[in-house]
C-alpha cells in the first residue's frame, strides 16, 4: 500500500491493524558516466514499491534529497546540508508518530546518508531524553544493499569491480525499473580508482567520472530484476521483525 | 527530459543550451474522502512531465513535501515547518545554482506552500542583499492552477463547488494519471464548508472531512487530462518567458 | 490604549474585558526621493493611534523593522532576513499568548512582509499542531490598504500613478502625521516602472530611484487625514469581527 | 536627524559627512505599579531625540523589544529570547554597516539587555574574526544612566530608592516625555525588596508588584528633564568620541 | 568529589545529600608570550579541584571552549560563537538539570565569557519563563578572581600590572598547578596597552603580543597557591550560601 | 606537546614544521557500576597524551562532552544534541583552519559520537562544496578502538565480555591512568545484555545497571597499561600517514 496513493481514512484504517511504514530514502547525485541522478533515491524507491505489492505493508513518499555534498561538483547533484536533512527527517517523524506510526523504518539507497540519518535519529530521541519522557516511537535505518541475501547476491553477481558507488548493483536496479533511461559509456579505467571523500572539489579530483571503484558495465535489467525481488522479500521480513518488537518499558 | 533520469553528462551538456530548469513542489496531506494523499505534490510532477515531452525543458525530481501543519490532524499528512521547509529549499536552490542554473522555476501544487515558498526566495536573495553582490539566480513560484487559461478551464468544468482544498480540479488530474487509484465517497454536505485556516486541531473541527468548499464527486479523468494538457502548454510558454528574461544590471 | 502608556496593572485590568491586541507592524526601507524610511511603520502606527482614540481597543508597540532585503541598496534601509523576522514575530505572539491574549491582530503596513508573517504564523500554528494540541490563540493579519474601504478611497484619489511602493497614498499618511516632514522631488520619469522584486543589486537597477509604478508627487496631508480616519474606522470594525470569532471546537 | 524621518538621498548625503548612529534600544516590559510598560525604550528614544536637536548626529528608529524574559509573569511584557533577540541585532548591524556606517552605539534602556546585546556584538565580530577579515564597523554599547553625569544626578536626585527596575529616574523621564500618561499608586513597603533574577514565576513571587529596590513615588516630570538634557549632552560628546576613534589595523 | 572520576551509582547517592554542583568554565585562547593557551580553563578547574579535597562538594568536567573570538589572530585560540556557547551550556544544564541538580554554579575563567554566559542562562530560564512552569534549576555565574578575598589578594599582590588579559594572577595559578610549564619572555613595554574588544585583526593590531594591560613578569608559583588556596575556600562559602538559597514561591 | 600547556608563539613555531593536530573527543556518560562517567573522554586523552611523549605531534584539549542522549536515564551523564555537537566541532575546526591546521585528527573514545562526527564534517565540508572552493583542511575520526592493533589486542585479553558499552578495555585504560579511582562491584548477570539504542527511558529498561553486552570485572590497570603503549604508537602512524597524504588537486 502506498500512502500517496491512498486518502486519509484508508491510511487511519491502515493504523488500526499496522503501527509501521517504510520511507524509502536516498540521493539526487552524480552516478558516474552511465548512472542516473536519481539512483539512490529510485533504488528504495522500486524495491519498496515490489515489497508492497505481496505484503500489507505500508510505503510513504520518498524522501528524494539526501546528504551528497561530496558529488555537488557535477552537475545535476542536489544536496542538503547536513543540518537541513536531519531538520527535515525529524519533521517526517514527527508527522508520521503524530498519526500513531511506531515503528518508522527508513530504507536507504544512500551510504553518504548513514551518519546524518542516524544522527537525526538522536536528535529525535533526545527530545525525548531531555524531557524524560518516552520518544512514543522506535526508528530503524536500513541500507537495501543490506538487507538479508542483497549484498551476497551482489558480490555474486559482481565478484570484481562492485565498488563504493556508481555500482553495477545500483544502476542494474534502475535499469531494470527505467528499462527506457538505460545508458552506455567507456571506461578509463574499468575499475575506478578509491580513495577518501572530502568537500566537492577534492572528491571531482580523485575521481574523475564520479565513479568510486565501481565499473558500471556489469550492470544488466536482468540482474536488477533478481536484486529488485529479493530485496523485497527482505524488507518484508526486515520490517515484520521491527513490528512484533516490544519495549521493555 | 528529467533530470533524475539523466546522467550528469547529460545534465553538463543540457546547461550547454539553457540554464533553466523546473522543481515541481508540492505536500503530502490529506485532500478529503476521495483525494490521494499525494495530490498536492503529483499534480505539478504530472505536468511537469507532461511539458518535458513536448519541449526540450529540464524537469528535476519533486520535491514532495510541504507546508501543511494544518492538516496533521488527518492520517498520512507529513508536513515541514516554514523554517525547516526553507532551509530545504535553500539547499536546493543553491546546489543548482552552484552548476550554473539561473532561471529556476517552481511548479507548486499546494496553495499553503506559497507564503513559505516565497519566504525562502527572500532568504536566499537577502544572502545577495546582505552582501551586497548579485545573486545570479532568478527564482519563480508558479502555481499550476495559475497557469494561463487553468483557472479559466477550471471554472468552466467546476462553475460550482470547486473550493479551496481538495478540489475536483486537482483530483481529476489525478484520476487521469493514476486510472487504478480512482476512489469514491459519499459527501455530507456536498459542498464542504469555509474558513479560516489555523493550527490542526482547529482546522478538524472546521473541516471534518477534510475539504474545504469543494465537491470532489465532480472530478473525472477526462477533465483532468484536459486540464494537464492545457498546464503542460502554459508551463512551457511561462518557462520560455521566464528564460528569455534578462537582467538590468 | 496604547500597551506601553500603560502599567501592567492596567493590562491586566483590560484582559478582563477583551482578550484582543493589534500589533502594527511594518517595515524601514527606502521610499523613493520623498518617501520616509519609516513610512511602512508609521502608517500602521498612525491609523491603530486614531483608532484607539474611538474605541476601547488595545495597541501594541509597532513591530518597526521588517523583511526588506530588496531594498538594501538605498541608505537607510534596516532588514531582518525572513528567519530572523519570523522568530521575533514567535516570540511577540507567545508573549501576548502567555498573557492571555486569543486574538492578535497585525496590522501591516509593507507589502513585502506578508509571505514571512503568513509563514511566520504558520510556524508557530505547527508547535500546537505537531503536539497535537490547540494554540489558544488565533492570529490575523492585515494590510492596512485593505481595510474595508481604504482601497476604494486610493483608487479614487489616485486614479492613475498610485503603483506598488512609495505609493502617494501611504506617503499622504506620513504627511498628515508629521506635517513638518515632507518632501519634495522632481521624477524622470513622472511615473515609475514596474518589474520583479529579487535581490537588492537587481531591484536598484530596475528602479533606480527606489519607485515602484507609483507618483508620490500626488500625496497631500489632506488625502492622508482622509484615508488615516477611514482605515482607523475599519480596523475597529475589522478587530471587533475578530474578537467576537469563536472556535467551533 | 531622525533616519525614519528621512528620506534615503538624504541618508546617502549624511554619510558624506559622518559614518556614526544612534541606535535607542530598550524593553517593552513591566515597570512596576506606575511605570509604563514602554518605558526602557522611551527613555533611549526621548534622550537620543533630544540630543539630534542640539547637535548634527542620527538616530535610527528604536528597537523596542529586548530581553525581558523573567518579567513574562506580569501582563503587557512583550519579550525576545536572547538567541532571537542577537539574530535581530545582527541583522540590523548588518543592514547599516551595508550603507557604509562604521560606528554603531546603541544606547539602551534596559539592563537586561547588556548581556545579550554584548553577545550579539561577539557574534558579529566573530564572522571576520573566523574569516580572518576586518569587520568594518565598531560596535558601542551605552546605557543611558552610564552617560557622563548621569549617574551622578540621579543619585542627588534620589539618595535614597532608586533601586534597580522601575527606579525613579526611569519613570522621571517618561514622565517629562509623556505628561498625559502619569500614573500614581500606594507601595508596600515604600522601598522594593532585592534579589537574583532568574525565570518569570520565580521573579514575580520575589517581587510581588514588580518593582526591584524602588520607590518610583518619588519621581517627577521636572527631575525626569533635567536626566534628559543632561544624558542629551553626554550622548553628543559620547559620539563624539567613538566617531573619532580610529583602528591600529 | 569529581564527577568525571565517579560512578553513575556514586552521583545517585551524592544527590541523597546535595542538589548543587560545579562547572569550571573558561576558554582556550592565547595568553601572551608566556601564558599558557590553556590558562582560563585550568584556572577554574585547579581551584574547584582544590576546593572539593577540603569539603563535600561536586565538580563536574570542565567546558574548556568558550567565547574568545577577538584572540582568533593568535595561533592556538579556539573559540566557540556566542550562539554555539550558549547552546552547549543549555545542553550541559538540561542534562544535570534532569538529573535532579537544582544549583549549578559555573566557576568563570574568562571575562569574554560571561556576556555569553549570562545569556545562555537567560535563554534556559526563557524556555521555562515562556511557558509558564518553574525553571527547577537556578543558575549562578561566579568569576574566579570575584570569590571573596580573591581580588584583594591580587591587588596586594600585584599592585602595578595586573591588568586585563595575561594577568600574573592568573598566569601563578598555572605556574602553581603546572610548575613543568613555566616559561619567560622578554616585554616591551613592560605593561601592555589597554583598549577595547572587537574582531580579531583589530586586537591584534592593539595588543600585538596578546597582552591587555598586564605585565605577567610578576607572576610565581608561589602567589599562585596562595591565590588557589583563597579561591578554594571562598567557593566552598560561595556554593554553601547558594545551596542554601531557598526559592520564594 | 600539548597545545593547553603551550603558549601562542609556541604553536606558531609548531605551525613551521607541522599542520597536523590530534584532539581527543569523547563522551561523560554512565558507564555501568564500575566505570568512570568521564571514561570516554579520559581514553582518547590518556593514550593521546602517551603518544606526545613519543614524537613531535600536537595534541589540542579534549573535547569532553559528546553525543550520550540514551544515558540521560543515568546520573551524571551530560549530553550534548547531536545539532549543538555539530556546531561547536564546526567551531573548533574552524578555529583551528584558520590558524592553519591543514589535518585534524579526532581522535575518538566514544561510539555514540561517530554518526554526528561524520554529519559535522560533511556540514563542515559542505561549506566549500556549496561555495565552490576547497575547504583548506581534512578531517579524519579515529576511534581509539580501532586504531592497529589495538582491537586484536583487546580481543586477546577479554576474548568473552568484552560487549559494547562499559568494556572492560576501556575501563581498564582508565584503571591504568587513575589508580586511585578504581571501583569494584557485583554483577548480575556477568555478561550484561545486548539491544538497539534508543532514547534515555527504553535505555535504562533494557540495561538496567548500564552496562551492554560486557564484563568490566576484566579490567586491570596492567592491561589497560598494554591497550594504551600500542593504541599510542599506533597513533603516531596514523597521524604520520595523514599528515603525509596529499591532495589530488
Amino acid at each position: 500500500m502506498l500512502l500517496h496513493r491512498s486518502t486519509w481514512p484508508e491510511i487511519e484504517q491502515f493504523l488500526q491493524r499496522s503501527r509501521s511504514i517504510v520511507i524509502p530514502i536516498g540521493s539526487n547525485e552524480q552516478h558516474g558516466p552511465i548512472g542516473l541522478l536519481g539512483t539512490d533515491w529510485m533504488c528504495p524507491e522500486i524495491i519498496a514499491n515490489e515489497a508492497q505489492k505481496e505484503a500489507d505493508i505500508l510505503i510513504g513518499p520518498t524522501f528524494n534529497i539526501g546528504m551528497a555534498q561530496h558529488h555537488l561538483g557535477f552537475a545535476g547533484t542536489i544536496s542538503l546540508r547536513p543540518s537541513t536533512f536531519m531538520a527535515a527527517i525529524g519533521d517526517w517523524v514527527r508527522s508520521l508518530a503524530g498519526h500513531g506510526f511506531e515503528k518508522i523504518l527508513f530504507l536507504n539507497g544512500h551510504g553518504g546518508n548513514i551518519a546524518s540519518i542516524e544522527a537525526a535519529f538522536s536528535e529525535l530521541y533526545a527530545e525525548a531524553s531531555f524531557a524524560g519522557r518516552p520518544a512514543g516511537f522506535a526508528l530503524k535505518l536500513c541500507n537495501w544493499w543490506d538487507l538479508e541475501g542483497v549484498g551476497a547476491l551482489a558480490n555474486q553477481q559482481f565478484p570484481t569491480g562492485h565498488g563504493m558507488h556508481a555500482t553495477p548493483s545500483e544502476i542494474a536496479v534502475t535499469q531494470w525499473a527505467y528499462s527506457d533511461s538505460i545508458k552506455s559509456a567507456d571506461y578509463h579505467p574499468q575499475i575506478a580508482p578509491s580513495g577518501p571523500i572530502r568537500e566537492a572539489l577534492d572528491f571531482r579530483a580523485r575521481f574523475p567520472d564520479g565513479r568510486m571503484g565501481s565499473d558500471p558495465a556489469q550492470a544488466t535489467p536482468e540482474k536488477g530484476g533478481a536484486l529488485v525481488r529479493l530485496a523485497a522479500q527482505s524488507l518484508v521480513k526486515e520490517l515484520g521483525a521491527f513490528s512484533r518488537e516490544t519495549s521493555p518499558r
